[in-house]
This record gives C-alpha cells, sequence and structure tokens, in this order.
C-alpha cells in the first residue's frame, strides 16, 4: 500500500506519495495562496494527491491514507487546525473537508511533529524509537515521539516546545508571551541578536560581510564571521550554543530522549554546532553522568521529513 | 487481591496495604535511618510489609505485587535507584534486593511520580488521566500521568519538572545548575525570598511574625503578613505566583495535562495559591483561549498519595 503526505505552509503545499519503505516515489508542490478561502487550498491539496497518484498510476483502493502536517495549532484528534498564524485558519475541519475528496483515512498533526516522526522513520534518528525535534526557524517548532509515535499532549496545543520560557520576563515571543526558548534560540532570534552586536561594534566583521547594510544579515554571517576569529561574532555564536544548550537540558530532564535532533537552515553548521551544545548539556542534565545524555544530532532529511513524517501519521492510534 | 505501597523517604519509610478500591487498609512507618547500609534499610522495608500483612491477616499469595516510591533518580525499568542525595544511595538494586523477601512482583519508581499516580487513581484527579503533579517542598518533584500511567521518561532521569531551566544564570539549584524552576517555587524558595524581603525591609510585618528572628522564617508567613495587607509580604507571595505560573505553563504548552496538581505544605492555602496561579496561566498558555488551559488543583491525599501511588505501580506495564 502507499501513502501521501502532505506539508502545509505558509508559501507552498508540498505533497508526496511513499512506499512501505519510507521512499518518496513521487512528488510536487504548489503554493498555497493563503489569502484565499481554506477551502480552496483544500481543493488544491486533493488535486495536488491525485496528480501523483496518477504519475505514479495509483488507484485509490491502494493508497491507504493521506496524513497533513499543518503550522500552528492542530488539534489532531478532531481533526482540526484550531489556528494558525501563517496560513490565517482557525477552526478549519481539514480532515473532514479534505476527506470529502477521498474514501481513504486522513489525519493530521503539527508540520514540527511530522518532522520529527519524518526523521525517527527515515532520518537521522531511524535507529531510535524517542526522540525531541526542534525546528530552528522563523519560529522554533517542536517534535516528541514516544515509543516511535508522535505525542500531541493529552489535549491539543502541546509539544510546543519553543513557547518554554527560558529567561522569565525576557524577549518577547510570537506567542505574546517573554522569554521564550524560541525567542533565543530561533533563526529570527540569531539575526536579532547579530544584529544588534554588528551595531554595537562597527569594527567587527559582522558588519562587513553584511556588506555595510544590517538588514542583510542572516543566519549564516555570526558562524563565518566567528570562524574568521571576530571576538563580536564569537559571542553571539556561544551565546546562542548557551541558550540551545539550556533549552535542550529542559527537554532532556523531562524527556530523556535517545536522540535529540535540530533541523532548519542553521544546522548547515553540522558539527561545528551540534559539539558545543553537547559539550554544554553534559553538564546541564540532571544527575550528570549518572543518567543517559543525549547525543544531538542534525536532522537529514530536510523539507522530505514533513512529507514522509506526514504520510506516517497513518496507524499512529492503532 | 491486595498491593503493597512503600513510601521511602529521607526522614520516614511509610508503608500500607491497599484492597482494590485503593482504600488503605493498614499502614505503618519507620525512620529510615538512612546512615546505615542499604541492605538494612530494604530489610525494614520488607519487615514493614511482613507486618502490615500479620495485621490483615493477609498470605503472601493475596500480594499481587509492592511498589516503591524513591527518593532521586530512580531507573524503573532495571529496578535500580541509581542515585540519591536524600538517603546516600548510589546503584542500589532495590528490585531485586527487596524480591529477595517475596515471591510476588516488585515495581519503583521516583516519589513523585508515585504522588502523581496516587492523586490520579484516589486523589485530586481521580476524574482525569493526565495530570502533572509538582511537589512543593524542600526541592520540587515533578510527576507525569499520561492516559493513566507513570510517564518516566524514555531513559533513567526524566520527568524531572523542578530541574529545567526557568531564569537562565539566575539562583543557584541543588542540581548544580543555575535558574532551575526548584530555585524559584521549592518552599525552601520561598521562605529564602521572605528571608531577603524581611532584612531588606525592617518594618515589614515578615520580621514581627518571625518573632524577628530571621531564621524562624516558614512557608506560610509569607502568605499570613500579606493577608495582613503587608506590602513587602504581597510582593513576595505574588513573585511566588508568578514563578508558579511560568513553570507549570511551560508544563501545559508540553503536557497540556487534564489538570495540574500541586502538593506540599504551601497547599494548605488552598484556592489563595491556585486561584491567582490560574489567572495568570490563562495569559502565559500557548494559544491562549484557542485551546484548553487546565485546572490548578491541590492534592488531597497527603501522605496517603505516595503509598497508594507506588502500590498502584504494578500493573503500569501490563
Amino acid at each position: 500500500m502507499y501513502r501521501a503526505g502532505i506539508d502545509l505552509g505558509g508559501t507552498n503545499i508540498k505533497a508526496g506519495i511513499i512506499d512501505e519503505n519510507q521512499t518518496i516515489l513521487a512528488q510536487a508542490s504548489v503554493p498555497t495562496g493563503a489569502e484565499r478561502p481554506a477551502e480552496e487550498v483544500i481543493a488544491d491539496m486533493a488535486q495536488l494527491v491525485r496528480q501523483l497518484m496518477e504519475t505514479l498510476k495509483i488507484e485509490e483502493r491502494e493508497l491507504a491514507g493521506i496524513g497533513v502536517g499543518a503550522p500552528g495549532l492542530v488539534d489532531a484528534q478532531a481533526g482540526v487546525v484550531r489556528y494558525s498564524n501563517n496560513i490565517s485558519w482557525e477552526n478549519v475541519a481539514l480532515v473532514r473537508e479534505l476527506g470529502n475528496y477521498f474514501s481513504c483515512k486522513v489525519c493530521i498533526s503539527n508540520d514540527a511533529n511530522c518532522a520529527a516522526l519524518g526523521e525517527v522513520r527515515a532520518g537521522a534518528a531511524k535507529d531510535v524509537s524517542n526522540a525531541i525535534l526542534l525546528t530552528l526557524g522563523t519560529g522554533v517548532g517542536g517534535g516528541i515521539i514516544l515509543n516511535g509515535k508522535v505525542f500531541e499532549g493529552s489535549n491539543a496545543g502541546g509539544a510546543e516546545l519553543g513557547h518554554t520560557s527560558m529567561i522569565l520576563g525576557g524577549e518577547p515571543c510570537t506567542c505574546g508571551r517573554r522569554g521564550c526558548v524560541e525567542a533565543y534560540v530561533s533563526a529570527t532570534a540569531l539575526i536579532r541578536d547579530a544584529k544588534r552586536a554588528a551595531a554595537a561594534d562597527k569594527r567587527s566583521l559582522l558588519n562587513q560581510m553584511c556588506d555595510g547594510k544590517i538588514e542583510n544579515m542572516n543566519g549564516k554571517i555570526p558562524f563565518d564571521a566567528a570562524l574568521e576569529g571576530d571576538k563580536t561574532a564569537k559571542e553571539v555564536v556561544e551565546n546562542y550554543y548557551t541558550y540551545l544548550a539550556e533549552a535542550i537540558a529542559n527537554y532532556v530532564n523531562i524527556f530523556r530522549p535517545d536522540v535529540v535532533l535540530l533541523s532548519g537552515g542553521i544546522c548547515n553548521q553540522g558539527s561545528r554546532l551540534t559539539k558545543p551544545v553537547e559539550e554544554h548539556l553534559s553538564f546541564l542534565c540532571f544527575g550528570g553522568d549518572r543518567a543517559f545524555v543525549p547525543p544531538v544530532r542534525c536532522a537529514v532529511l530536510g523539507n522530505d521529513a514533513g512529507i514522509i513524517g506526514a504520510a506516517n501519521l497513518l496507524g499512529q492510534n492503532s
């Protein structure tokens, strides 16, 4: 049997069909057009899956089901996207509405949960069944996999690892609170901190590498400037490692996963990112060396994680 | 069938035998004598259970099993207390050693996990199957119940809710880290903050209520002084509510439990504690009123929670 996975993003809808070996046999994407009514976006999602089925000459009876990863607050049990800032959805009954186009089962979850499940089934954590994933992007998404299954929380709105406060009263977060992990370890936060540091030290390489325009700052420049020996950039990067390790230690003390995964553009830094974080972790986790301290790995599937993970939502509750 | 539950504490070993209605039919306690070798403490635990069986005229074939809640880092799967500061144990194979005295099954878990399970089975959360418990005592223990079962973490050393950092680089914590929840919401932390406030404001009622001796400060005085209208005490208490709500919001954003439970002497404050915390929570939880915000309740079983919970460890994995 085949399964379809859809990654519903603010910019694009990506879909793929996988086989029983977790291989994506075909994939395609279309712009989300998030300004449109939800029904139109859902019609496009259905159309995208139909198109892939035609490409692969798959009939509906060969499709075990369709999984969707959606951004925002997703009520997986009810099949409803409660609220998504990115695509301006509120209480959209996605499972029912997409289900109208197909006879097979439809499941949904939060996009970060899907990415985590994808990496556990076919990516950087396929050797384990308990993992935590942090997506380090514009925001910080959290995915929690326990015994090979997505942990959504007991009621909708759980697994929001990025929205746990780390510095009470600290930097404002998109969720309305202050001091959240997202406000320190997202790519957005790193760029904010690098801009501030560059503005405070005009002689820092950070400015040169932006071609003198601070608005050109991105998540790669601080690492590049630090590698060139720039003291100010080094401080930005080292603070970032500290924030990330503190956040991860909190999740380790709660979940003790087999592995901690990181994803997003910052992961291009590879072991330059994971090694210092692991070093911090060995001191921060409860029980020190009397307890298991999980390795920190970069995700490997990129965009495919969301598709593979979404397709694997099927059978999560069986 | 009957089950025995043992609450192994730094000061006393408490044990009880329960029936299938979660009623404690008999209980007894002896001093732990934690300075002795672990084998002697374990022999006393066995003796205590035998004594209760005699009292109730229960034969061993009527005892389904024995559960133990132990302080510190407990490896429930291996049946080993990895490390416990309170009783100076390191790598004690408690399940095997206590098992030598009985033919029935022996299970162990962390004491806060047992307290949480007890409250879910027979106490303040018996209407739900997903709850978080914080024990607000000398330290802060965390218990997580998911689908009616203790969540230990995927590897030993999880569920340490008190050892998640809330203020990076803040107050030193007993675990060696800084800024942990325990360092702000334990009774010890409240007393520390009240002492500091009293020292800084000699005219505060906090001083009078200590009979002028700051070392007499306890966890009740700040609430009493605040109730009398003392401004300095009010500030201490309001900060405490803030810390507690911030910590709970973090756990809600991860677990979305049906209920959050608090235990420890501070719970004598009842709704004077839970109401302001619930008010803060409604603003702090991710998704605001689009998601479920759990009620905050005080535990009701007191010391019995540990015994009942420990007895209920049996059958957790079936």
